[in-house]
């Protein structure tokens, strides 16, 4: 395809702000007589909180406003349980958990103001892991759970907040099919997204009772909902608007500080700012869940699978939060992207007395990939198989069925799994202990959701794009803007965009699940589609032709040997019509499944899915279980790449967050209380610790995405746990079941192994 | 007709920012790390600028940049003519004519700066009234005007930067057929705006080399442009965004202090306001033009008007402006509302050494109406007619032909007439002296331009309107917000209004004309014409009817005894279809005219005009000549009255304003200078000095505007002058033929009949 613009690697939008550290983030975000706003704590894990006082506090100077549960509408809220309080009311359930927040006019006075609030608890009975959470008998985190909203949907139970479940085919059947069983349990950790910039908002309430928060959420129209919900006004009374945002990862998808702001500036009737530290982000923001997975996989001799059970539990924490969702969409990430006829998949999410977790990058798709591409390569061990047949005689193809029924098209499984091989050189093998390569293969979603446009072209032929998405760092916006540049025959510098407003600019679902470019671009196609229609028709009589007869080209109108520029065409609807504007909207088709096979709220298919494979090649220090990663290959199939360079710089990044929490990350919890609530204790990979990325773009065109684009997003994130613990197995020969594979479960692992070879 | 929204008096959507003082106007707007910057002017009327020394100025503390005419693009821009610089290059044409600017950390720091600033000038001749301006081998300001691009059809001759003609009919025969000929000669005085809010303008450059302009501009897209000729980069990237506006009436039409801190924020590389003083507003803004007007009316015995030969100068200053433009309408005005079958009518914008004279509430409106209606009640006193009586017998009616040719619809003249004639107790005039009645009435135009709006229904059923009009105090976008809120069948506040952003509002051209009810409020009816059509589309298949049998009410789309409400069909649609968003425009039609009866870029017609009479009854201290206005009345044609709170309000408003004109209002140059400088000495009427004024709304409705509506604001500054000018010779039995109408001119103009009345 010829094209102006789409494909090609051209410079980011949003770049020269950020490179001369000129833009505005919502943390830089101040307004004239702002206050500090700060928020007070449980420390306890799981307590009756018998009294709160706040006398002394609010006695202190500079203290202009304290808020307890006692001062905020009484409103359940979430997503899909409504079982949060903005404030803990007479119950925490984890270290960490507001109970009150305080504005004042510095910093100090507003830590000051928090020494000087005195809560006194009496304990209760924590619950600190899911095997204890789900056991019979066990303490309750929410008592009263069967009176609280909630999608009717899930299937509920004593700790666990949703099972979902995916049944295809007999399982049973397929395991007596099999010639031989393989089941193994695994583990991951709770990790940080680690985004650059802490969750931060300013709220400003006008006398007309409209409430304006500058925040850095992906989700503005999400937020403007919630904080209509908590502060029990309408929607259209909450302006939410993003300034700039330094990275969300899904970890500012849903409602953070935005409340407490938006409640302190209600209550202080001066502007708020919440901006978090390293410890509240670490203690009490949104991480990834810790997870245990099981998983038993039949297959026949020759490596043919026949059959899995798979179950994965999702520790989400003190609320449901995005558990539900993230327990449904692991089902479908269980079954592997392969061709397995019979399946039993669930997922849970379970509470426990911890920060309630939340989404993050491909929400559980590197724990259930880690779990099922382990295993892969367990079983290809055991057959004496190479790992990279094994897949090849699995992966789902061309017109092949996914877990729930639906038709999968634009497969380029295949092709990503032989070049990621290739590139690693994966037949180059050597035998030599210390050194290994390894695979891991997957599949992801596009997510879904509506986006909406308005667009106009300005008096110099420029175009004004305005979108409600926000630029959240990943370049999406860039993508969006190359397909109404390629549409309108401009170039990407030709357009102005504005975005993520909940006034000004049109609905749409948000920065998230891999969806901006994808979703935006198709919007922009329809809105281009209307102003090219206007153009034809404005342009017609001055050309002397009927308007199926003009084309776009190169900025102008032409028709017949003669031509008028876009600038020219603006000028004159001005003058003549009003200008030229249009808007476009668009969602994705619903894709077709088989309902009968899924249960209570499961994610039930992978929309304009993507596949991808990666490879990396890693070396181990046997006296210190030191890990380096020396190679790393991601061939991924993006249907078609809008800007090359910005989906390697995906890639490179989710690849570098998928290393930290293959090798390092974690947040670890002893008790109730967080180990290393800072960025010295929670190690997340440097430049130094990141190897160089290659990428390899696959291109099977999406039948939906603007011109075949699927989300490219979240997918690198998925397989570099899997494909480090599988290259760390073939140079060691240990298998870490456990994220992180640190050194010292290495080590530890490598020492076992040497005493009991002593041993036999 | 039965409306939900329309017709009533609601109350306005900017109301609770203003009355709470909350609102943030652009005078109140700030961004960290701002400096403040100040205009070093010239103290000369005409003069070479030999030499200019920054020296000093430039090292003081807390200077961060000055620029001088070196400094900045070598651009002459301007409206009709292009013949302004941002700064005096090597000629100064006014006291006060920006030489210079200075952007610091502090007001002091900039007042030094100022202070320690040194020009050399030589002096050149001045010219400081039109009639030296026009007399042959007059000095000129501009002595190359010839080489200055300008509107083609401009008329231009030495001083004169434009004379616009309209000739109608044979006005020589006109005065054969006359038995009596009047001629009069008329003046006004230069008055300012008095807008609240001086100008305030705040620029920030981003890293990408966007600037954003936030200005209390009456017309974003207008600077938008002047700044792109001014700045020399292209329009889209200049971001112009109206935060609040106190007040503009034509005085913030163009641009007054926005490149000044354009250029300021470039240089210092931070973000630069620039808020001007009273002084710089009564000396170097752009106040109504002092004006010279001379009438030749011919009329018969019986009081039929059978010729008339008009001729008006403007005093534009020293560059043209809007000079070239009032001078144009003003033809049309000079005409009066009367049909007079010979008409000779001329507009001179004439170049002197004084401020740049601009745009006010209805351009040349009450200069040419004082002259037209005070002669109108000096021939009816001539002929011994009833002033009513004369002018109903000349009245334009329904299907007549204006000026130009053009045939008048929906004309409320005569009604208006009757009605406030009645209102005022005409018939019940007492011979007594010192209290008299007087009459004057008038017709004005809706002004064009085209307006775009963007439109959603957000997910509580509420909408979105998105107008790139500036809401500058008339209420005008309550009245378009109306008229959306009635074709969706929602209530008023449930219309969230965002307005005036270049970058993300569609194309409007501006708060102008009496033209943004009008004009936004149709574009407002396209925009709902779509998204009912979306509506329909949506519930009809949920109805189970066609589309075509749904209907619009009170929030819901109702069809077959079913309904769905515009909330759940908002959600409807972000769940399945991209959410519902619409855009509209509108521009006005054409109005037909005669093209040979315009000469030189004359307004060739009134559209859709608006018709109105006022009446005043006054008391008059013989001793002192101190006037009191006893009692006011308007009756205004404004087609359909909207809101009839808010159009009262611009009635009372624009009447208040047109008092000061009539009364006591002047800039009173002495040479090149300004004597009253300030807000002490320039006397604007306080709520002391405006009595209650009656307003009666006729409605007779236009055939374009939304449900008949024609434009409202400038109108009732109009008639003003004239009207108790009338008043005052009723009382007094002396004619003052300039404005304003001193106290001590009446005094004066007693003593002289008193003496005159002794000689005789």
């Amino acid at each position: 395809m010829k094209t102006r613009v789409l494909g090609k690697s051209l410079p980011r939008f949003d770049a020269p702000g950020k490179v001369t550290g000129t833009l505005v983030y919502a943390a830089d975000f101040s307004l004239p007589g702002m206050l500090v706003g700060k928020v007070f704590r449980s420390t306890e894990a799981h307590a009756r909180l018998a009294h709160l006082d706040t006398t002394r506090a609010n006695g202190l100077p500079g203290v202009r406003g304290i808020i307890t549960a006692a001062d905020v509408p009484d409103v359940r809220y979430g997503g899909a349980v409504k079982d949060e309080t903005v404030l803990a009311r007479d119950r925490v359930r984890y270290v960490g958990q507001p109970i009150a927040a305080v504005a004042a006019t510095t910093l100090e006075a507003a830590e000051a103001a928090l020494a000087a609030i005195v809560a006194t608890y009496e304990p209760l009975t924590p619950v600190f892991d899911v095997e204890t959470a789900t056991a019979p008998d066990a303490p309750l985190l929410h008592p009263d759970w069967r009176t609280y909203t909630a999608m009717p949907i899930l299937h509920r139970e004593g700790n666990v907040c949703n099972r979902a479940r995916i049944v295809a085919g007999d399982v049973e059947r397929g395991f007596a099919e099999a010639d031989r069983i393989f089941e193994h349990r695994f583990r991951t950790a709770m990790v940080h997204q680690g985004y650059t910039e802490p969750r931060a908002a300013v709220a400003q309430w006008d006398s007309a009772g409209t409430v304006t928060v500058w925040s850095n959420t992906q989700l503005p129209f999400e937020i403007q909902n919630t904080l209509a919900e908590i502060l029990a006004i309408a929607p259209s009374k909450i302006r939410v608007v993003v300034p700039g945002i330094g990275g969300g990862f899904g970890g500012k998808l849903r409602v953070g500080v935005e409340h407490v702001a938006a409640l302190l500036a209600k209550r202080a009737g001066r502007p708020v700012k919440v901006l978090t530290t390293a410890e509240e982000e670490l203690t009490a923001a949104y991480p990834r869940q810790a997870t245990i997975v099981e998983l038993k996989t039949g297959v026949t001799r020759d490596g043919r699978i026949t059959a899995k059970h798979g179950r994965i539990w999702f520790d989400t924490g003190a609320f449901a939060g995005s558990g539900p969702g993230v327990a449904s969409v692991a089902t479908l990430v269980l079954a592997g992207p392969y061709r397995i006829p019979n399946l039993d998949l669930e997922g849970h999410a379970v509470y426990t007395n911890k920060t309630n977790c939340g989404s993050f990058r491909a929400p559980s798709g590197p724990q259930s990939n880690f779990a099922v591409e382990s295993q892969m390569d367990i079983i290809a061990d055991a057959l004496g198989l190479d790992p990279l047949d094994f897949r090849l005689k699995n992966i789902v193809r061309e017109g092949d069925e996914g877990p729930t029924g639906q038709v999968l098209n634009a497969v380029g499984l295949e092709e990503c799994l032989v070049k990621a091989a290739d590139a690693i050189g994966w037949n180059d093998r050597r035998p030599g202990r210390w050194r290994g390569k390894g695979l891991a293969c997957g599949r992801w979603t596009t997510t879904g959701g509506s986006s909406g446009v308005y667009v106009k072209i300005n008096t110099d032929g420029t175009i004004a794009l305005n979108t409600g998405a926000a630029e959240i760092g990943t370049a999406a916006l860039t993508g969006a803007a190359q397909v109404l540049a390629e549409e309108l025959s401009v170039d990407l510098e030709d357009i102005n965009v504005v975005s993520a407003d909940t006034f000004s600019t049109p609905f749409d679902f948000g920065a998230q699940g891999s969806r901006t470019a994808f979703a935006v671009g198709n919007a922009c196609r329809a809105a281009a589609v209307d102003l090219t229609r206007q153009l034809y028709a404005l342009a017609a009589p001055h050309l002397g032709v009927e308007p199926e007869a003009c084309a776009l080209r190169d900025k102008h109108v032409v028709a017949d040997g003669k031509s008028l520029s876009l600038a020219e065409l603006a000028r004159l609807s001005q003058a003549t019509g009003g200008g030229l504007i249009a808007h476009g909207t668009f969602i994705a088709p619903p894709t077709p499944y088989d309902t009968k096979r899924v249960e209570s709220h499961a994610y039930p298919a992978f929309h304009s899915p993507s596949f991808h494979a990666h490879a990396a090649e890693v070396s181990v220090d046997p006296e210190t279980g030191e890990i380096t990663v020396e190679n790393y290959v991601v061939a991924q199939d993006v249907g078609f790449a809008m800007n090359p360079t910005y989906i390697e710089g995906q890639i490179e990044g989710g690849v570098a967050q998928g290393l930290g929490q293959a090798l390092s990350e974690e947040i670890v919890y002893d008790g109730g209380r967080v180990r290393n609530p800072n960025l010295t204790d929670y190690k997340m990979p440097t430049t130094l610790d990141v190897p160089r990325v290659q990428t390899i773009l696959v291109q099977h065109p999406s039948l939906v995405g603007p011109y075949g684009a699927k989300g490219v997003g979240e997918p690198p994130n998925i397989e570099p746990p899997a494909t480090v613990a599988n290259a760390i197995a073939a140079a060691t020969g240990v298998r870490i079941t456990s994220l992180p594979i640190t050194a010292e479960k290495v080590a530890l692992a490598l020492r076992d192994v040497t005493a009991r070879s002593a041993e036999s």
